[in-house]
């Protein structure tokens, strides 16, 4: 007994969301069959609207489909401070934890000269763009703390040393909670060398 | 940075896959964003097909666009054979692991009392008819070994007595508890082969 073509369809287009196997998309494939027909149509609604709709924000690069992001069309955020992040729901976790008001900056990835993603690639010849119209005072480089994104936040750092802009970096050590022990040595020698007077 | 009212959309709609919850439907949302967009207009696309065509076999129950699905329109199945299955991955497993050239019947779930499902739910009626036909020489009962599954399993070898039909039920080579679909290959051939007289 062979899926039926329609429900063969239905399941290797769900392969294509991420961490979705072929098991899994075939438990899917058959709840909504039996269960939510109408949640598929709807998923299938904003799946177009999605694709169809959705561009980046003109300021921050973020997906949106207005031309700019509900951010940067406030007028209660803090222009001069600008907070440069890898990807939105960086932005989005940053906005949920911290009291942060500036503007935000999203790259949409980091510096990867090996995989040919250059500069321009990740929106720094518009963010230099950006910094040489004065507006930012300071930069808050939060791209994640891998060797990617640690070679980005030294790019990023060059570009504002150049405009004598203020340049910080989020800091690295160990998670609140999370036990001495069994933190990883790269972590510790973070925390270690970056202490902070007390 | 809140998500942008489409894209909050598509992430509450992938919500309603089965083991999706908020956080990974956002990662989904913006995977296919990002790098996927002709897939999730392709998924789109399925969703609806699925959604609108997608009914049941007349024969067997089992999801299909066709009248008939591939199995019970085949002449080279053994029509005196009938399988008797929970859900449609449950026969699809099945197929795929042993050499059983009989016809499947499936139930789209189990006798629950306590949930209000009963006989005539899960097709246990049209099921007697079909036994009452007389074509169908033997059964195999290959519900879940839950315990719905067993209390359906017996209520189905009750059915075949009544009318002097052989009734098999798969082996317990299968964990308790376990649910078919999940069970490896081999351990479904040995219980399949395995099967004891009810």
């Amino acid at each position: 007994m062979s899926h039926s073509p329609l429900i063969q369809e239905l399941i290797d287009a769900l392969c294509c969301l991420p961490g979705v196997g072929p098991k899994s998309a075939q438990r899917m494939a058959y709840y909504l069959l039996e269960r939510d027909r109408d949640g598929a149509r709807a998923m299938a609604t904003s799946l177009v609207a999605a694709a169809d709709n959705i561009g980046h924000c003109t300021e921050c690069r973020t997906f949106t489909e207005a031309e700019l992001c509900d951010v940067c069309a406030s007028n209660r955020r803090d222009r001069s401070l600008l907070c440069i992040v890898e990807m939105p729901t960086d932005a989005h976790a940053l906005e949920q934890s911290t009291g942060y008001k500036g503007l935000y900056y999203i790259l949409m990835g980091h510096l990867s000269p090996l995989d040919g993603i250059g500069p321009e690639d990740v929106g720094l010849d518009q963010l230099a763009i950006k910094l040489d119209e004065g507006e930012v005072k300071e930069l808050i480089v939060a791209t994640n703390s891998t060797v990617e994104g640690e070679a980005t936040a030294h790019y990023i750092a060059e570009l504002a040393r150049a405009r004598d802009i203020n340049v910080s970096r989020i800091a690295h050590g160990i998670p609140l909670g999370g036990e001495l022990e069994y933190v990883d040595g790269q972590t510790l020698f973070h925390a270690f060398s970056g202490r902070r007077q007390l």
